[in-house]
């Protein structure tokens, strides 16, 4: 913890990334309704307007927290072909959504008000990239990764809360890791995943026999 | 309007049908955190109380919204073949979860709890199952479909929302219709739904040619 001076001579007692962790805390142990600006201050120790020399607002904080849950997704491994390395990344960052409590939809909002968590859809497009597809199919397709990667994600977390507030009702309350419907979520993700990387596959043959790419 | 009393004399001055419909009104006007049974039942002019004779809890009520916004979706024409009958509803789907504010986050959390809104996966079931898939696959893959429509809505939601309050950053803030990155909306969901049907249909080549279809 450093300890630094503003103009006025009050004290700075936490660091930009002492007030994120605090944040992060906050958001996995009580979910986002409960973070607010009021309740980090208190944990912190200090008056809210303190933690506005770090974040400017709450949505800046937002971001900030987003893109810190996709920078901890574990990277690709080198050497994978695109299909191989585009479900890596694809799993990698579910993975990562679902480790901090309401990760899908801190990182859904960021990306609405387009104030970060860009690394999602660039590490996507990148893997994306090695199957020769032009940029903007590549970015386009890597936006309906993302888009059925946080739907699936929301679902999954909006069921964990559900479940772990006892609210679900009987024929859906079946195992954590079962969705609604009595799905396994993992099934209905990596058939969606492997049913968009064949489609985008026999778009590049099409392609390819057109001699286009 | 039907009059009817209750065991205790009280007269009921509304029918399940007009609170389901002023709830549904303050939902498209004010949005989901603002739907309060407190606020229902102030429009409605009885206590809140009295709103539990026609709905359990919060939960059922947002359940049976639900419901009635995927039952508005429009029904698809006869006559196609699966992947244009899938798409169809599909784009159904969508247009009637934008048709109401906040639409995608209604719809989602009853799926995750198991409430409702089973209509939404069993109309794209039925409708891929003219591709000759067997029963489990076309669960799986409508499970997903929908993954991909309600992350796609809940993003064009969360934009759409942020535009009306001006919080949206500068480099996003692009044309209503086009999400972060500047990419259209329609062109990332019409190239994951084409993307999608595309694996599926090399799915069934696939099984046709194992002679397992």
């Amino acid at each position: 913890m450093s300890n630094f001076t503003e103009s006025n001579g009050k004290t700075l007692r936490h660091t930009r990334a002492d007030v994120l962790a605090a944040a992060m805390k906050i958001l996995d142990e009580l979910g986002l309704p409960d973070l607010t600006m009021r309740r980090l201050a208190a944990t912190l120790e200090v008056q809210p307007s303190a933690l506005y020399w770090h974040f400017a607002n709450k949505q800046t904080l937002l971001a900030c927290i987003a893109d810190e849950i996709i920078d901890r997704a574990k990277g690709i491994g080198v050497g994978l072909d695109w299909k191989a390395a585009t479900r890596a990344e694809a799993e990698s960052l579910r993975n990562a959504l679902l480790a901090f409590r309401d990760g899908a939809e801190v990182v859904s909002s960021t990306l609405a008000l387009g104030l970060g968590a860009n690394q999602a859809q660039a590490r996507l497009t990148k893997a994306l990239t090695g199957g020769g597809f032009d940029a903007a199919t590549a970015e386009t397709a890597a936006a309906a990764i993302l888009h059925l990667i946080l739907g699936q994600v929301w679902h999954e977390q909006q069921r964990i809360q559900a479940d772990s507030l006892g609210v679900v009702s009987g024929t859906a309350a079946v195992t954590p890791e079962h969705a609604a419907l009595g799905l396994p979520s993992n099934q209905a993700f990596e058939l969606g995943i492997a049913l968009l990387l064949e489609g985008l596959e026999q778009l590049a043959h099409t392609r390819n026999n057109l001699g286009t790419v």
